[in-house]
């Protein structure tokens, strides 16, 4: 038996935004119980030159509904990076899943072998479907959750690994 | 066409340690050009209660080499933990590697079928080896590589997303 691209992707990507929702839920009871305001928690980074919490989320969402867009063809809602809230991060969070549910497996048939080239500044490569998946939108998308964990980490939200596993799910 | 559970695995694992060699490799340059001591890098951790950088690189050295052992049934060498250094860790992943690629394609033969437990604490999951690859041993291999370059970022090592995503390798 092997593995589909669709198998690969969109079940993965739901799988860690439901992760990344939890994740965001538990930091907003901490905040609530600490008495203390969303912006110190959705503003924090980890480096001055890093993303925030809330624009990790948004990298989240946006790393798995352009990959699936590139991959299946099926083109995907666009949003404006403008949300500022725990409830709006989460609807940004729901609205991509929403999307990526209406992707099927069919729609991935030729993904692997489908050529896919980015423009990431200096960076411009040029991938198969299949090495785009594998070596760059997964490894990418894993970045934003765990990031957004060890930005939660770091400000004393007690959040752990069985969270980012998903095993609180 | 599809994918094999080899090639979402091994050449994946491979990938993602090479690319934390690379990122210890400029950590290492970024102490020595500072004058600082190694101990305060590989010693550094987001938390209080997360694992040091040095622990990162264990931990994700054993996610790919247990993972590749669960799936594939070739027995994987075991490490101590006692890396102090950043020779030493480099070591434990050119180690790593090197038992990843003694595994072949055909020695993946049935993995997505195996049934695979775990003993995690209060967290014992049973999977087949299609989920246990996709929704545990990658996200927790990557929550590793995350983690690493996020202590490094919170410790003002010039490293950056390109390294993360193995564009400068």
């Amino acid at each position: 038996m092997s593995l589909s691209m669709y198998r690969v992707s969109v079940p993965v990507f739901v799988r860690g935004l439901n992760v990344l929702a939890d994740l965001l839920k538990k930091a907003e009871a901490h905040v609530e119980q600490q008495g203390a305001v969303p912006d110190a928690i959705l503003s924090a980074r980890l480096a001055d030159d890093m993303l925030p919490l809330s624009a990790q989320v948004q990298r989240a969402s946006d790393t798995s509904k352009l990959s699936v867009e590139r991959l299946s063809g099926v083109a995907a809602p666009k949003f404006e990076d403008n949300e500022t809230s725990f409830d709006q991060l989460q609807q940004r969070i729901a609205n991509t899943i929403a999307y990526l549910n209406t992707v099927d497996a069919a729609q991935f048939d030729g993904s692997g072998e489908r050529v896919i080239k980015l423009n990431w500044g200096k960076f411009q490569p040029e991938f198969t479907g299949e090495d785009y998946l594998l070596t760059f939108a997964l490894p990418n998308f894993y970045f934003h959750i765990a990031t957004a964990h060890g930005i939660l980490r770091n400000q004393g939200v007690p959040v752990g690994k069985l969270d980012y596993i998903g095993a609180t799910l």
